[in-house]
C-alpha cells in the first residue's frame, strides 16, 4: 500500500504566500470594482532592464535557427554566466570565487529549499525567527522536526529576532549543525555587519557547522561599510554556502534565473566524522535533479553585467528604495515603529496588533496588501512587513490610504 | 558537527549522462581537429518552431513595459497554457483532466525527480531496467534502497525488460507501492499497448499502488491503435501521476518546460491506512520548493497548441523519425537485432558486447557518440541506445561511419 509522507501534515496551514493570495482573491471578489495596492508578497512591478531584453530577444533568434539552436545546457549554468558572476559580484569585492563553484539555478526559492537534501536527516537545524517561510517548512517535509506545538516545532533551535536585540539574532548558546541566515533580511530588512558575520563564521568553523546565507536582497545595500557576501568574511568558504538572486537584483521574478555559491573547501563530515566536500554532492544534486536554466534566460541574466546594465539596475534599486523611504518614513510619522528600509526593500513594521488583524485591517480598510508578520515566525506576531515594490504612485497612494485608515 | 546525506555514497560512479559527457570531450581534446556526430544523450538538434519564436518574442516584448510586465507567476503554472494543455493533450483523447490537475514546471526530470518526496520513505518501488536513470537515483539519494550489490540495489524491484519479453517488463509477482513506468521507453523505445496498461492500473487498482508514468516522448507515436495517455485507460486517475515535456515534442531542451498530472482523485494512504489525495501534497510541494516557469517560456510552450503549432511541432517529429528509421533499417541490415524507433526517438540495439566497450568503439573509430546501455541498469549490459535527434544528413553520415567501423 502506498504511503504519503507524514511530515506533510506538520505543516501550518498553507504557504504563507498562498494564503494571503487567497485572502485577497476572496476580497476583491467581494470588491469587484476595488482596486488593490499590493505591498504583500514582495513582488516587482518595474519592467526589466531595457538590456536584459534585448539581450533576451537575441537569445531566442538563437534559438529560431538550427545553426546557433541551444539544446540541453549544463546543468550548472552556461560558463559565460557564471564567469560574470565571478568577476562582477565577486572579484570586485576582493573575493575569489572561481566559475565552477557557481550553479544557476531557476531560484534562490529552489536553491535555499532543495540545498537541505545533501545533509543528514539528523542534522540539529537552527532558523531565524522571523524569517522566509521556505527555510523552515522545507525541512518539515524532510522530517529534520518534531510536531508543531505552541507555535513552534520541536527539535528546531529558532534565532529570535525581537525588538531588544533590533531583530538580529543572537548566537546559539548550543550546538548547532545547520544554521540559516538571511542578509539583509526578510522580512524585517536589518542587515549583517562585518562583525556579526566574523562571529557566526567563527561559530560555524568552531563548532563544524554550516552556514546557508541568503543574499537575495544584496542589490539593496546602499551602506558601503556593510559586506555584500559572506565570503569578505576570513575562513567563510569553508563553512558557508551563499544564494542569490535576479528576482529583486533585476526584476526577474516572472523571468526566473539565480545562482548558489558552493565553495570548493565548503566541508561537511559523515558518521565516521572523516571531512567530505559539497561541492560534489550539490553538482550531483543539481545534475540528478535539475536540467539547467532556459538558455535565453541565462543570456538575459547575463547582460545584468554589461556596463548598461550595471546603470540600469542600479536605477531600479533606486526607484525601489525611494519607494522604501517614502513607507518608513510616514509610517513612522504615524507613530508606528519601523526597522528596514534603509538597505533593504521591506520595511518591519511594529504593528500594535495581532499581525492577520492588521493585515485584514489594511486590505478590508485601505485596499492595500501587506505580510502578516506571524507568516514568518513567532516572533514576528504583532508585526507586519510592507514592501516597497510598486509604482512610486501606487506607494504614495497606499501611503494616503493608510494614513486616513490608521489616523 | 554538519553531517552530510550519506546516501550519496551509494549512488554509482557520476550521473551516465555527465559520464558520457567527460569521455567525449577528452577524446575531443585528444583530437581536437576531429568531427563528432552525437546520437548519445538524446538531446534535440533543430530550432523551435516559428509559433514559439514568435510567442516568446512577444512575450518577452509584454516584459519590457511596466503596464504588461509580469511578476511572480503561478506556481502550478499559467491557465493559459493549461487550459491548453486540458484541451489537446487530454480532451482530443477523450481524456477529461482540468487545467487544475496540471502542474506546469521547468522539466520532466525535475519532476520525476522529485516526486518521490511526498512518500513515504519506507516506500516499496517497482523501478524498470533498463530506464532513464533519474528515477533509481532520486530514491537512492532519498534513503529508499540499500547498498549497491553485483550491479543491483538492494530493496529496489527491478521490472527487467529483457529480449525474451521484448523490453515490456512483466507485472511484478509481489506487492509493490511505487511502480515507475515510462512509454515510449527511454531507453527502449518499446511503447505500452492498452492491455498493457490495464494490467498495470488493474495491478495499481487492487495493490493500492500508485503509477508514476512518464510519457516524455508521447509525441513520437505514430501507431494510433496506441494509447498516448495512462488516463485513456480506466480507473488510472485513481492511481496515476503523468509527466509529460515540452522538450522532445517542440525542441525545448535548451528552453525548459513540461508539466505533470496529478488528477484529484489519485490517492495514497497514511500509516493507519486512511486514505489522501495526492493533488494537494504535490500542490502544497510546488508551492514551497518551486517559483513557477518563466513566463515567456510558457507563453511559448503555450504556441504549440495553436493551429500552426500543431503543423509545426509534426513537422519536426516526422523528421526526427526519419531519422529513426534510416538508424533502423541500416543497423539492422549490419546483422545488428534492433527494437525501439518505430514509435520513439530512440533505437534500442543489441551491441553484442560491453556496452561501455561498444561505446568506446563507436566513439574512437566512428567518432558517433551513442549511450551505452548499462548506464539503464543491468539489463542494459550488452545493449546501446542510438537517438535519432540530429540533422537527416549527420545521421546519414554518421550511419557510414558505423558501418565501416563494424563491417
Amino acid at each position: 500500500m502506498i504511503k504519503i509522507n507524514e511530515n506533510y501534515f506538520k505543516l501550518q496551514a498553507s504557504y504563507l504566500f498562498s494564503e494571503i493570495a487567497a485572502r485577497v482573491n476572496a476580497f476583491q471578489k467581494e470588491n469587484p470594482g476595488k482596486k488593490i495596492i499590493r505591498l504583500g508578497i514582495g513582488d516587482v512591478t518595474l519592467a526589466l532592464p531595457k538590456v536584459c531584453i534585448d539581450a533576451f530577444h537575441k537569445a531566442v533568434d538563437e534559438m529560431a535557427d538550427d545553426n546557433t539552436f541551444k539544446g540541453y545546457g549544463p546543468e550548472q549554468g552556461y560558463l559565460f554566466l557564471r564567469e560574470k558572476i565571478s568577476d562582477y559580484d565577486y572579484k570586485t569585492r576582493g573575493v575569489s570565487i572561481s566559475p565552477d563553484e557557481i550553479f544557476v539555478s531557476d531560484g534562490a526559492k529552489c536553491d535555499t529549499g532543495n540545498i537541505q537534501e545533501i545533509f543528514s536527516t539528523d542534522t540539529k537545524i537552527a532558523i531565524p525567527d522571523p524569517v522566509y517561510p521556505v527555510y523552515l517548512d522545507t525541512n518539515v517535509m524532510a522530517g529534520r522536526t518534531g510536531e508543531y506545538k505552541n507555535g513552534r516545532y520541536e527539535n528546531i533551535i529558532y534565532l529570535q529576532g525581537t525588538k531588544e536585540n533590533g531583530f538580529v539574532p543572537d548566537l546559539p548558546d548550543t550546538d548547532v549543525d545547520l544554521i540559516y541566515l538571511c542578509f539583509p533580511n526578510n522580512p524585517t530588512g536589518v542587515v549583517a555587519t562585518f562583525d556579526l558575520l566574523n562571529n557566526w563564521v567563527d561559530y560555524a568553523r568552531k563548532n563544524k557547522s554550516v552556514i546557508l546565507y541568503d543574499a537575495a536582497y544584496e542589490a539593496f545595500i546602499q551602506d558601503d561599510a556593510l559586506p555584500r557576501t559572506i565570503y569578505e568574511i576570513e575562513g567563510a568558504k569553508e563553512v558557508a554556502i551563499e544564494f542569490r538572486s535576479y528576482s529583486k537584483t533585476a526584476g526577474f521574478t516572472g523571468t526566473r534565473c539565480a545562482y548558489t555559491v558552493v565553495p570548493k573547501e565548503c566541508r561537511a563530515y559523515d558518521s565516521s566524522e572523516k571531512k567530505h566536500l559539497l561541492h560534489g554532492l550539490w553538482n550531483r544534486r543539481q545534475c540528478t535533479k535539475f536540467n539547467g536554466v532556459s538558455y535565453p534566460v541565462q543570456k538575459a541574466a547575463e547582460a545584468v553585467y554589461s556596463d548598461k546594465g550595471l546603470v540600469q539596475v542600479k536605477k531600479l534599486i533606486d526607484y525601489y528604495m525611494k519607494n522604501a523611504a517614502l513607507i518608513r518614513k510616514e509610517m513612522t510619522s504615524l507613530g508606528y515603529e519601523c526597522v528596514g528600509g534603509l538597505n533593504s526593500p521591506y520595511i518591519w513594521i511594529d504593528s500594535k496588533m495581532d499581525s492577520w488583524d492588521f493585515f485584514n485591517l489594511l486590505l478590508n480598510k485601505a485596499g492595500v496588501v501587506c505580510t502578516p508578520g506571524s507568516g514568518f515566525g513567532a516572533c514576528g506576531d504583532g508585526y507586519i512587513r510592507i514592501s516597497a515594490f510598486n509604482s512610486y504612485e501606487n506607494v504614495k497612494k497606499a501611503v494616503n490610504l493608510i494614513k486616513k485608515t490608521l489616523k
